[in-house]
């Protein structure tokens, strides 16, 4: 697994302090500098390889703060609270000693207690019988994805018709990779903005702000394998040049992986 | 308006190089510690009172690391990285050197662009015409707040019934008080943990980190006022330790003013 695409981008090397040096993948660049989801999976990263790290991820924020340049960036991952069974993390990524990205995360030892998903996977056609979709075929990141729609896919037709902003899809890595808390972090990023398919119309954005719920336990990421996810994915406001969308990742057996939110800049 | 029991909460007195200096408030004492609403809006306005700020709040997360004990405590704000029109905000709180809680934050400069509001307030009766709830009433800081229950109200019977997590609820500050940013983002806090709802069973809970997006512009709360808002929450899964909830807020006129979402710890 070490040779994969996704494992040599998120590759990171040990400095002092905690800290990290990485850089941008060619093969997760987006139409201006790398794919989010690829940035947010290096900045976890710093957190995951942490020898000072207290269990696994619970939540996770990132800001996007300005453009990452292609090239070497550092990673700077700070545990700002120890407790007994969670933990707290910032994380800053810079280049040329200037942020370009924060997160925080949380981390904590899991113990089995009642529990029980509230919101059940939708009833869906399974991946087979979904046509392979080119969504954002025309960036060299969504090659290293597979997606099966289901609704609302990219428009075909982009004639300001949109009139909702749900998805649907099954996704996984390409080629297909043993989902973990990295990658799922990263696929939590892999729905197209949601303008796009409200209005059927491209217009400039950028993602701010991402935040990612894991529910997922690492027992649950090892029966998922490198099977198929079901995402699905809609917004609830677009107003005065930022709108926010709300994710969910589903495994093939119905198991609530994880829930993610963000807030995204438009122009227009 | 300076004299309402919020605005006394949320003070600040300013110390050197973007730091505060504040005090926990026993009108929003929670069970043990202070409502995290509370101390969500004092971390924000560390950042609303701070000289360089620039534009309005769009996103806000705040992970709290341990309790806050009753009495002082430090917020130091630094401006990570400042943009033409956003910047990004880190916000830490200290109690004896120590963090207690960290914060970021995004603000920008809004402008008018296309708009729509794609999750539309439920059809709800007015709130003249839903009972004043006594949710979380052994709770001092749960008199700071008006609430008129309309679904999914505080279970009258702990009997383990519960069978769904959603809460729909007409509520503004007790006493009514023109509604800003900080006090949007501790109303954002103020939907009781959707465990208790969904089990009808009161377990030992703690909000971890929470995010709060305003889709309100400075006009938007002007015309809100002091009006009642209408607050819908609901879980997404409930596993090992740990629950999501995600959370709506309307105006009386139908304006989705934010979205929260925030994760749980919880014991059994």
């Amino acid at each position: 697994m070490a040779d994969h695409v996704f494992d040599r981008a998120i590759a990171l090397t040990p400095l002092a302090h905690g800290s990290y040096q990485g850089q941008t993948s060619p093969a997760y660049a987006n139409m201006v500098g790398p794919y989010g989801g690829i940035t947010a999976a290096q900045m976890l990263n710093a957190v995951l390889l942490h020898p000072q790290r207290l269990g696994d991820p619970v939540s996770f924020t990132v800001n996007f703060c300005a453009p990452v340049a292609d090239g070497a960036f550092v990673l700077q991952a700070r545990a700002l609270r120890t407790n007994r069974s969670t933990q707290h993390w910032l994380v800053e990524m810079l280049q040329d000693g200037q942020a370009v990205a924060s997160a925080t995360a949380v981390t904590a030892l899991r113990r089995p207690t009642w529990g029980v998903d509230d919101t059940p996977m939708p009833a869906c056609p399974a991946p087979a019988d979904c046509p392979v979709s080119d969504a954002e075929a025309p960036f060299e990141f969504a090659k290293r994805f597979e997606l099966r729609s289901i609704v609302g896919d990219w428009p075909a037709v982009w004639d300001g018709r949109g009139d909702n902003s749900l998805t649907q899809v099954w996704l996984r890595d390409q080629p297909p990779r043993a989902l973990d808390f990295a990658s799922l972090a990263s696929i939590a990023d892999m729905f197209f903005p949601r303008i796009f398919l409200r209005r059927a119309t491209l217009v400039p954005i950028g993602t701010v702000s991402m935040t990612v719920y894991f529910h997922a336990s690492a027992e649950h990421l090892v029966q998922t394998g490198d099977g198929y996810l079901l995402g699905q994915s809609y917004a609830h406001a677009f107003r005065n040049g930022f709108f926010d969308q709300s994710s969910q990742l589903w495994n093939g057996a119905g198991v609530l992986l994880a829930t993610s939110h963000q807030v995204v800049y438009y122009k227009q």
